[in-house]
């Protein structure tokens, strides 16, 4: 292993696609696109624009970012068979996606090509060969993704590195070895691609580059793909969180600190790497999909700790159980079941709203109860800071009402004459004046937010000034079915800052509630410190 | 590797219930007991009987339980420093539990000696020596856990061997190495592991057994027990679903098939290797965590196909996408529906309903043109497959209406007395009949669902045996705030079979009540469809 340079090639929004429940919106795909150029993720495969109407506006508006470390990768496969490469019309909508980089996958298990694509070996060649050349021709950088290379290799080890060789004159950048079906072993994955390394050369011998794509299906996945660099691949193809169909892809949240912090190699940019535990979590949340707190480096448990000797001996030094500094991925450390450090961790946050306070004040063990209390509930304050500023604020006394709530009715009718189905009609009472308002929304929740601002703004306009950015719904204990508590989280922006509240109920229109209360008292204090500073 | 057996020892209800979250019952562990050993794993580590009184009972009453493959450990640590091992009170309450083997955990980093444990490396050794001297005398089975040493290892190659020495000559029976930080690679481990069973022989050559301890802090634990047992190891520690602080312990459900299947070790009864996705799943719900659906091996996404041509290949044969077929280890195939999955996948799902259909029917391109426009849409039928049997039916024209809705008002009121703060009223019409009802619930989603149940139950009595049993909610596009689409996924039994149907809006009342509505429709129909054969 000479090289000091691995690409980071992300294929979340293709491979990671193909996952059991996902399914990724155009606003979501873009929205990853920029958390993953921020990481420094130097390609990121999106789809096919031919394959349907989503990923074609995808690609139209993609091209209107302004990126800066990743180049977007649009996937098609080789020509079909017997037919010209400019004929072919998958090829010709692959070109529409007008990106920079390609990736194109063939098969190089010379099984696949006679028993599955049912064709010559033969012109399996030629139809890798013809297709590369064609981009080429076309100004595409272009990576060939060897599908089935290490079965393929291992039956017939001459053809699969045939198809290599086609490739590779066809003029192709990258020659990236996949191990489709995710059955082979490190020092099989080891010994395979140290061979093509020394066949093909790598990018310090201004040869083609080689990569490597894993699949998780016997749990090895990014032990593969770490092994593949070692023997000298140069690109590591894999997913945020390891998303992708069956047992998934080559976790790069994993990949990428093993290889930057452990072997010391540059994957993304060395500032960027403390931001992996965000953009890990980021994607999970767009994803909607449960974030694995014991993911390595980036998850809740990753540096949390248990065992009494645990905790004294990570007290002592935290090198007795932890392998790498959590800071160093932007994560941090948890002591659990741990009174004092609790409050510890609570304590600093008491001290910035009344610095009085100490770790035995009975306001710091009350907070600390009511806490518990409420998560126990179902609430979360991890990501929902300004509800806990806001409950702080009340149980020290130090929050005065702006408005108290004196009834709301909401009523949803089907059918719907206009689209908006929904009418709320609600009462408040602020600093002794009554109001009340109406309002139709596009479904229940929007008609209440709606009605909530008419009713308030006479006595405070800087609600107008609120935007809501997100709403999330998650269903708890769901076994409860369409009695289940939901916890619904919103996050609000004034366009200075932006801040996230939560409410709990069994009832999602009072959970929404809940939350929408809080974001507007949160911007109204924050309005008010100001004036009083 | 010349060895051909390789022992399984699981740590589940010692190692596995440090993790954040699990608790044990005595219950609990006997029933895990009981299903660890009849599928043949060789030692179960379940504790110490001296750190609390729920381990004293365990090991009393699975000292009544006839194993047959299982040797139950008890689990303890050297002697404390300055006394005589007998007179030390935690081995003699490890000796209480009156197992036939035990596990004596010591350290081999010489940091941890001197810094952590605050002693001298020399006495460190003699405490190894003592304990496991002691423990032999009293006639045990002994495993020395060598805590920290493959990074002990690296900092003083010496030292650690040294403690392993101090092991084998007091007589322990095997010498399991730890990679306690879980930062160390499968390269490393390999050739660490190596020079360790070079030197203390391996039990080919009547010495000494050596084992490995794993946790996936690198996200490697699986591939780093493989690597240790290719370079001469023959005991495998790990947990059922890889369960333990932080990231987990190295997961037994992954390296018993990698080691069975793929590297035709003898590690479990050859025929008991099918029972290992019902152990798995059986230990994830007596822990009462969510199974990992993408668990290798055995998760129910392992062997799940989604992508077009993919389905088209395993449809030819399996072993396209497939590394093993799922029932070698009790595991089953699923083929999924979505917009990537191809004509071929859509055609077998439409040729159970209409035989006569083929891939360039007319009917089949309409229904994929729909199926396309409604994911499109927010539609995901990959988890709602019984929307799908429905809309396909619809599409057909195989479906005829059991009722039409005419219109549905639900109220929510806050506050409200009695905590049903909603009330619904719908007006339904069947077979050219009106009828309505009013119901109260806990929330409107719950109101509707009784009051449909209500207005329906006097023409469909079948309707009572539909029980909702989990309701998600996933908002779509967020960054419309409130009045973003979401998507309702409803899980329905009738203690038969369960169903699982969607609905998508912008209102989360209509979302749900589409979800509820294909619940029912999919019911009736299915009675009907028994009615007729």
């Amino acid at each position: 292993m000479q090289q000091t340079k691995v690409t980071a090639y992300d294929s979340t929004l293709r491979d990671g696609a193909q996952a059991q429940g996902v399914s990724f919106t155009v606003e979501d795909k873009l929205k990853i696109v920029k958390e993953l150029d921020a990481l420094g993720i130097g390609y990121i495969e999106a789809g096919n624009p031919g394959s349907n109407p989503k990923d074609l506006e995808f690609f139209k508006r993609v091209s209107e970012l302004q990126l800066q470390n990743a180049k977007i990768i649009a996937f098609g496969s080789t020509r079909r068979i017997g037919i010209k490469a400019a004929d072919d019309k998958n090829l010709r909508s692959l070109l529409s996606a007008n990106t920079q980089a390609v990736a194109i996958f063939g098969k190089s298990w010379d099984y696949q090509v006679t028993d599955i694509l049912r064709t010559t070996l033969e012109e399996n060649l030629a139809m890798i060969a013809d297709t590369i050349a064609y981009l080429k021709q076309q100004g595409k950088e272009v990576v060939f993704d060897a599908e089935h290379f290490y079965d393929g290799y291992k039956a017939n080890a001459q053809y699969a590195l045939a198809t290599l060789q086609a490739a590779a004159d066809a003029g192709a950048d990258v020659l990236a070895l996949c191990d489709t079906n995710g059955g082979t072993f490190p020092n099989e994955i080891f010994e395979i691609t140290q061979k093509v390394v020394a066949q093909f050369g790598s990018v310090q011998s201004s040869g083609v580059q080689i990569g490597i794509h894993c699949h998780n299906d016997c749990d090895m996945a990014v032990a593969n793909s770490v092994a593949a660099v070692q023997a000298g691949a140069t690109q590591v193809q894999g997913t945020m969180n390891g998303i992708g169909e069956r047992c998934g892809n080559a976790n790069l949240v994993s990949i990428i600190p093993n290889l930057q912090l452990k072997l010391g190699l540059n994957c993304i940019p060395s500032e960027n790497i403390t931001s992996l535990t965000h953009v890990a979590r980021f994607v999970s949340e767009v994803a909607n999909m449960p974030f694995n707190d014991k993911a390595p480096y980036v998850g809740d448990d990753a540096f949390s700790h248990k065992g009494g000797m645990h905790i004294d001996a990570v007290n002592k030094n935290p090198i007795s159980y932890e392998h790498i500094n959590p800071e160093q991925v932007g994560n941090i450390r948890h002591i659990l079941v741990s009174e004092v450090a609790g409050r510890g961790a609570l304590l600093n946050k008491l001290q910035q709203i009344e610095p009085s306070l100490t770790k035995d004040s009975p306001d710091t063990i009350r907070v600390l109860e009511q806490l518990k209390a409420l998560e126990h509930e179902g609430y979360q304050f991890e990501g929902a800071e300004s509800s806990f500023d806001l409950l702080v604020h009340k149980l020290l006394g130090k929050f005065v009402p702006f408005f108290s709530l004196k009834q709301y009715n909401v009523s949803i009718f089907e059918p719907s004459a206009d689209g908006l189905n929904s009418s709320a009609t609600i009462h408040v009472n602020v600093n002794g004046r009554d109001a009340n308002a109406t309002a139709q929304g596009d479904g229940p929740v929007n008609a209440l937010d709606k009605a909530m601002r008419k009713a308030l703004e006479q006595f405070y306009p800087a609600i107008n000034e609120i935007k809501l950015v997100d709403y999330k719904v998650r269903v708890l204990d769901s076994s409860q079915a369409t009695a289940a508590k939901v916890r619904v989280i919103i996050e609000s922006t004034d366009q200075q800052q932006s801040w996230t509240t939560i409410g709990v109920s069994t009832d999602i229109i009072e959970a929404s509630w809940l939350a929408l209360k809080d974001a507007v008292e949160y911007k109204l204090m924050y309005i008010q410190s100001l004036q009083k500073t």
